[in-house]
């Protein structure tokens, strides 16, 4: 199952990181940007190419350290047809070197939308008895405004190709609160959504105790992830917010079970941009040994506050 | 403004009628499939030529007739880069006809991600300082569970590029009560996202004396759009529901103001596929023309049930 291939590989290498890979153009060396931009001019065809080489470069680095990789497609959605074929040629390329891909997609829409998301990014598209996958990977983000009819259609393409999906729950942005913490009765709604992931988690247990079938809880909340980890004790949550979005180490740590389990924290520009901090000393062309630096920085704060809590798994 | 340009062609064309884009590959007419599975074999580039051919000969068909088309682009999407290419064709040849495109794609994410999906759907992607239109169409529809710091993004390229969004309040689908109707003190979660698109909608009033903010209002559950109707007397509302998913004329009434405006409404299925509807004595190749029926009946069946309400803006 996906959540077995996670945690194997979260004990493997020892390291609860994920890297999200949320590319801006002008972010990205110059020298990477000039050599296509001169071989195919200014055009979208020059930005996929720049966008693979960057991101291949990243899981050339960190494909050893951490056990996923998020992609965000909106940042190579922006870039049109040539985008996409970028997004899914570094999706593609991060399962070759064995990484779990994480589509982050937030999608979600009515039933037969829904399918139709789900057969695009977990499953296989069928023509005339042939199978393609589309934008398949291990796992995606998916929003739960529509409710169950939407997530049940996830849910086939989870079952049926062992793929995994993280539901947003509490999300880490500023106004994440306006609907999310609005409190229904005696629940807020994001406690609400909490109990829907756990009631589907409950369907796809692992053989590692957690589910295929996840939750995202920011990072930048942490007294709300402590909450969340008890009314979700079998889902694994993918954290956001580590970093650039201000959150620290000890925000996330009641995100953890007592197993040192139960939580990925993803880490995007401070990571893949890391060569370009004011406090560095990188050279724009050591961009990829930046990147792994940082992952490595990241990953042992993490384990180190871990272990300070006595959340150890190894 | 979208909204201005959106109200002179329902005038014109005297048509709250927006033909849904659902494309299921199997609902296709058999003869349009073999031609290109023929000439390129069972690949996605058959598919994107099958979808194209399909899309081009119904907006041939009713772009006379009603003011815009609605691509999911979710159909388009599981088809992977082919698919993505032929949303794109679709969309630029149903704005060269002269119709408004509303692309159903359901996106939101936090700030900067949000900015990239703005780019993306309304906006321009700059490269070296040339624009580029990736998916560009005139509104799209946006999820708000990550609240305004989501929208606001969206406002920025609707204001800079003349565009318009209609995001989700009350979807149609069976469960999209399980949050949306949650009782938060005295309003229902899908009040509150109604008062936070009005005062976005505040910000984009055309001379029409509506907004290019606008809301998604499914049709099944009319009760509801009448108490929306009344929160959001400028916003326009996209209604989807009527048709397939079973909503009536009847039930449509309350999301219209008096002036007879206010709503444009979605049918797919019903349309696109009306020449397979066992009542239906269309033979294959006239599937255009018994979507245009359709779409004239629907026409005439929403103008009919709003004379009788004195709901006329002709």
């Amino acid at each position: 199952m996906f959540i077995d291939r996670l945690v194997r590989q979260i004990k493997e290498k020892r390291s609860n990181v994920v890297v999200g890979l949320d590319p801006r153009l002008e972010m990205i060396p110059r020298f990477i940007q000039e050599k296509y931009f001169q071989q195919y001019g200014k055009t979208l065809r020059a930005v996929e190419e720049i966008l693979w080489e960057f991101g291949k470069e990243i899981i050339d680095q960190v494909w050893d350290i951490v056990p996923a990789i998020k992609p965000q497609i909106a940042f190579y959605e922006q870039y049109g047809i040539e985008g996409m074929s970028a997004y899914r040629r570094i999706c593609q390329y991060g399962a070759q070197k064995g990484l779990l891909i994480i589509g982050d997609v937030k999608r979600g829409d009515i039933g037969t939308t829904s399918k139709a998301y789900a057969i695009g990014h977990l499953g296989k598209t069928q023509v005339e008895g042939e199978a393609f996958e589309a934008f398949s990977v291990d796992a995606v983000t998916v929003n739960p405004y529509l409710g169950d009819d939407c997530l049940k259609e996830f849910m086939e393409d989870i079952k049926e190709w062992d793929r995994g999906m993280f539901v947003l729950v509490k999300t880490s942005n500023p106004s994440s609160g306006q609907l999310q913490d609005l409190e229904a009765g005696s629940k807020k709604i994001y406690e609400v959504v909490a109990e829907m992931v756990s009631a589907w988690s409950s369907e796809t247990l692992g053989s590692c105790g957690y589910s295929s079938v996840g939750a995202v809880v920011g990072a930048t909340y942490p007294e709300q992830g402590e909450r969340l980890r008890a009314l979700m004790p079998r889902t694994y949550f993918l954290v956001p917010g580590y970093g650039a979005q201000g959150a620290k180490a000890e925000d996330i740590l009641p995100c953890f079970n007592e197993d040192g389990l139960g939580a990925i924290v993803n880490s995007s520009r401070d990571i893949i941009f890391a060569y370009a901090k004011k406090d560095q000393l990188w050279k724009e062309d050591q961009y990829g040994e930046a990147a792994r630096a940082a992952a490595l920085r990241m990953r042992e704060d993490i384990n180190n506050h871990l272990v300070q809590q006595g959340k150890c798994y190894w």
